[in-house]
């Protein structure tokens, strides 16, 4: 997507010395774009686990990237063990850090050394390309969506929770996919940015990047998403998700729930945005099965952000006497989701539909269970 | 209620000269108990205006003090007419304001001059002091509620939205009322505290109060209260209201909604306090007949609370072109509402329920209604 007209990706390999890879230093977002060089692994692992890249997609893509960067230095078997190893340690819980470096290291332990560093830029940029590929065909199966309610130039409001756009993938993003599809494509959209507290993704990261795009969009509170739904001001809901049950049952960053309650008591369609890889096909009750992170109280009690001086500056709102809890996922049943915006099409949020459109990962996934069995 | 141990009400005569009038400047909670001494009837209507009381009983209260003071430096015909149109302008909205001036003025204007700073002290006492009672009261129609599923020391988890607390009112609060009184029997309450974006209510006032008098609690995110909900956290769900339609609709802080529709979702009691001088018997339908008050953007993109230095500051949390649309109140339909807890007791909230426990002021409107007919 554009920032001020320019095209970019959330990573990539820098234009002069075609090693260093190039990130967005998120946790500096929306108030300065810092472009960090990357040069080596350590810093890699460094910058995802302090969370300058983040986003699931965007992890696995930043990992692969590592491993390029440790195999440019030292291509032995012992670097790319420790490479992989590192790596893996940078966040617990991301399904795609995993699967990219299982990915890595299936396409290099095989090779000479000599062969490692070239075939591991490549394979790090076919994941790069494969996610955007992904991306932008989530787009194109929810730009339907958008475009049978914009007819005539009418404005499509939609809201999204969270941050589940380009910054958080390589390119395009899952629940945003459509709406920069639908906005490039000339329909008169409008999105309402729901600030996600704690964290505010939604105010720092989705506002910024739809405003670098050029895409028309207001930030609002979390309380007001049922409000803005009840006098009839919101069209859909276009949410993603960290992880979806056989079932359809859909986690997502918390308040997500309350999203999906009064979507359905206004007739609002309530959609999510997946590529299949979220899809946990081993379990099925989202609310027994999903566990869910509770995360430090600090980010509750306290707000950080740009002072008038310009510095950025962290302010406590909360007593210091007040404990906190934060919960940082919540789980939407089934029932209150209108479909699921996937690489292969819309898809129903039960187990039939799932299994039946994505028969091969299913029956994977099966046989996989037997041979534990 | 109690300051680390000490009883308060909002606001009290000065207990060294008599005359003057003390507040609790609630524009510096949590972080500063600034007892501030009021002399002079424009003195208090700035304390209105600038929201150093807020809550609509205290602000009716203070509006009923601030003529009392106006009265003792001239109690002249003139004085008097201009103290209620002066304090009358302090607040557009706040429905107590003008009911307690109206109060005043009936009780002052028949009276020589010379006696009207006396009277209107003890009228303004006595509005106090009823205000107490009716809060009392709604504590004590709501405790049972609470005491029936706190038995053998059980814990009872109580979920708030905004302040709706003793610091809204002159003591004991509406909502917190019964959960003052719960706590104060004995019983074992907890209560999740919703920080309440965008001013923060619940995270800078209700937590405060509720720390101060000693009350166990937690703040959490409004996003996450569904989630308390979800995992059988939450027993029974508490909040007041600024309007009340004959129809038993409930308009409150902006995302109350959305908690009546997940206290339904997962059976959970949504019950609603307030004193019957909330009810506007003229209108019926909450969604379509109660504006709701636009507030200022910069509500949304900013946030202030103590820096590291102890200073207080404001941070922006919101890209500078990214615009924010601010609704300050939303409506939850009668039939998410268990009940409302008033000063005559538990009510269904229906037009039915109500106009019979409230014979006496439904057809006092009525003839008013046909007066102007």
């Amino acid at each position: 997507m554009k920032i001020d007209g320019t095209p970019y990706r959330s990573i990539w390999v820098d234009e002069t010395d075609s090693w260093s890879i190039r990130i967005i230093d998120q946790t500096k977002l929306p108030w300065a774009l810092d472009l960090v060089r990357i040069t080596d692994m350590d810093t890699m692992a460094h910058a995802i686990k302090a969370m300058l890249v983040r986003g699931a997609p965007l992890i696995g893509a930043s990992a692969a990237y590592g491993v390029a960067l440790a195999m440019r230095a030292d291509a032995s078997d012992a670097n790319l063990a420790n490479a992989l190893a590192v790596l893996g340690e940078t966040r617990p819980t991301a399904i795609n850090l995993r699967w990219a470096l299982a990915r890595m290291q299936a396409a290099l332990q095989p090779l000479r050394p000599n062969a490692r560093a070239g075939a591991a830029y490549a394979e790090a940029a076919a994941i790069c390309d494969e996610d955007v590929a992904t991306n932008k065909s989530i787009g194109a199966h929810g730009l339907p969506l958008i475009a049978a309610r914009g007819q005539n130039g009418r404005r499509v409001n939609i809201l999204t929770h969270c941050n589940a756009g380009w910054i958080a993938t390589v390119d395009w993003g899952t629940a945003l996919a459509p709406i920069y599809m639908a906005h490039d494509s000339g329909l008169n959209v409008h999105v309402w940015v729901e600030e996600t507290r704690p964290r505010n993704q939604g105010a720092s990261l989705t506002a910024w990047e739809l405003g670098k795009h050029g895409v028309p969009h207001t930030v609002i509170t979390d309380n007001a998403g049922g409000h803005m739904m009840q006098r009839g001001d919101v069209d859909l809901v276009i949410v993603g998700t960290d992880r979806v049950t056989r079932a359809g049952d859909v986690a997502n960053k918390i308040g997500t729930y309350l999203k999906a309650l009064a979507a359905r008591d206004n007739g609002v369609p309530f959609w999510v945005a997946l590529p299949s890889t979220t899809i946990d096909w081993k379990i099925s009750d989202g609310l027994t099965d999903i566990p869910i992170e509770e995360r430090p109280a600090s980010e509750v009690t306290t707000m950080t952000g740009r002072a008038l001086d310009g510095s950025i500056a962290t302010v406590r709102i909360v007593p210091t006497s007040s404990p906190a809890a934060n919960p940082a996922f919540d789980v939407t049943p089934a029932r209150l989701v209108s479909g699921l915006i996937t690489e292969r099409g819309l898809c129903d949020a039960n187990e039939a539909a799932l299994s039946e459109m994505f028969k091969d990962l299913s029956a994977k996934e099966a046989s996989v269970a037997k041979e534990l069995a």
